[in-house]
């Protein structure tokens, strides 16, 4: 007969507005799985190891009328997310116990993924697992394919990246020096300007709440103008950032992760130098760019092997302390990738 | 001895906020011009025939401290613009007396053009020479390159056009009905949607004016969402579009008119949905477009002699009424394109 273990998990309590409190979430340990998966399934049963802690996730809190681009989560129902998982059991043919995966799965111990066809199988396991809820998962690929599929960035270019010490930034300003680029990157701490320079390498950086005035830090560190703008933020940033474009400059937007528990975003009033600067301003998803994800999971893993690309982890320890860690990551609290640990094996 | 004239002019007062008054004009007839262009000078001296009033002009009567992409005009000097001309005297070996062409020209009787590079020759003069100022001139190409270079139409796409019955917009609604596209416009009057609708060949129209609720408006119009929005206005309506983009639409931004005489522009909010519906918003200025005016006008004659395009016009007679042609059209006076007739030969 099948293993059955208590299952922790984090579960979503409610839709909310604003800002995320640790208790919209509530961790409980009285449900119970099997560690099998069911009879004439094609399912695999994961253990979790990591779970990624990502902006995205602020929009599944909130109660759309309409479908949104991820579906909302479930009031009473365990959380998803990407994160970092061993098959446990796996009745589906590409899939075979002992396997690492990346993909979407539950913040839980323990998760049945009916859809594995969704999971990323893990090719190298000498780089630290984790590694695939950042750097190596979604949030690099976002990362690389949002700065050269959609920025066509050239040697040379100057190059503004928000919210610069994220998962997301950290990628793109190293790849944007890789590029020959002029970075700077933006953050919301000393200690996280700190890293930009003397960890990833950007040429500036500076703490933009100590900028009384955003514009006047982005004339001083950009005399010459933006060429590339890899937008995380959103609101007043994107303002400042129109006035100091330089003649078709390209802004991939990614992320506005300053308006996400606002009730109602900030408004942008500089958009008439899109035309008058001829600027590009592109959305994009990652899911959009899957199939490029062999390709980067190569570069990716040359850099890191050539010690061409650093990486910074925030990780919580435990389950339990997975409802403040992505409570953190909307105040500005981690520093780099915000993951959380729920087994190191 | 060469002829001697009086010229008549408009000549811009000073630099202004908010909306265009006519009294920030004044039409003098003090001066006189020689009709002989200065010995050993490669000028050419036009007799102006059609002026152009067009929405770019209102950031030239307004001071920047920062060099905008168009010169600001000179207070106490003559106004400069779009227009259609005769060469009465040229020293340049590529026109030559009785000769049509169009270009920037000052608002006035006669012009002295000391950098004759940048006229258009006109070929066909079949056609209403007026139509230089429009269809055949600077919106047309604007309209013809917008759309086809900015939009990447395909045929059965919905499109939207803001100010659509403006000299850009009549042209657009048409260029994508022949695409095989859907074709929405907005207008501010009654008047003018009845001619998208009976003149132009939109597939619908409606007046902003008369809807509450944008957002409502274009639900309505567009039950499956825009791909094409060709930008012309700004603004609330920019925003209404925005939430009811396609996944992967694209938004030209040409314009924004409804801006340009507020001392801040409206914030626009609904930015978010650059990132959840992966929309391109692409800012464009004409001027880099000029390479494609001959490809432009072979195409765009065609139509004409096949009678597919209609135009219609707004026609100041007289160089006295030109102040308040152009401050008619911010007020959306003019029903088609806004010209000023200064001679009819």
């Amino acid at each position: 007969m099948a293993e059955v273990r208590a299952n922790k998990k984090v579960v979503f309590k409610d839709f909310i507005t604003g800002f995320p409190k640790e208790s919209d979430m509530e961790v409980v340990t009285t449900d119970t799985v099997r560690l099998k998966v069911p009879e004439g399934s094609t399912a695999v049963l994961l253990k979790n190891l990591y779970l990624s802690c990502d902006p995205y996730m602020r929009s599944r809190m909130s109660k759309h009328d309409e479908a949104s681009y991820v579906p909302d989560f479930v009031p009473g129902s365990v959380i998803t997310g990407f994160g970092v998982g061993k098959v446990v059991d796996s009745s589906h043919p590409d899939f075979k116990v002992g396997d690492f995966v990346w993909g979407t799965t539950g913040w839980e111990e323990y998760s049945l993924i009916t859809a594995p066809e969704m999971l990323f199988k893990i090719r190298y396991t000498d780089v630290p697992l984790s590694y695939y809820t950042g750097l190596l998962g979604m949030p690099g690929l976002t990362a690389y394919a949002g700065f050269h599929e959609i920025c066509s960035p050239k040697n040379g270019e100057y190059v503004f990246v928000s919210a610069a010490s994220g998962a997301v930034g950290q990628l793109v300003g190293q790849f944007a020096r890789l590029m020959g680029c002029y970075v700077v990157g933006s953050a919301g701490s000393d200690e996280k300007v700190s890293l930009l320079k003397n960890k990833f390498g950007f040429d500036e950086a500076f703490n933009y709440k100590k900028e009384p005035d955003l514009n006047a830090a982005l004339k001083r560190l950009f005399p010459e103008g933006i060429d590339i703008y890899f937008e995380n933020v959103g609101g007043l940033m994107l303002d400042a950032v129109l006035s100091n474009m330089r003649n078709h400059g390209r802004i991939a937007v990614c992320g506005m992760i300053s308006q996400y528990n606002l009730e109602k975003p900030e408004g942008v009033h500089n958009l008439f130098y899109l035309i008058t600067k001829r600027i590009r301003m592109d959305g994009f998803l990652v899911f959009d760019f899957y199939h490029k994800y062999p390709q980067f999971e190569e570069i990716t893993m040359q850099y890191i092997k050539d010690g061409k690309i650093n990486y910074v982890e925030d990780a919580a320890e435990g389950l339990e302390n997975a409802p403040a860690a992505l409570v953190g990551l909307f105040a500005g609290r981690n520093v780099g990738k915000q993951l959380v640990v729920v087994s190191h094996e």
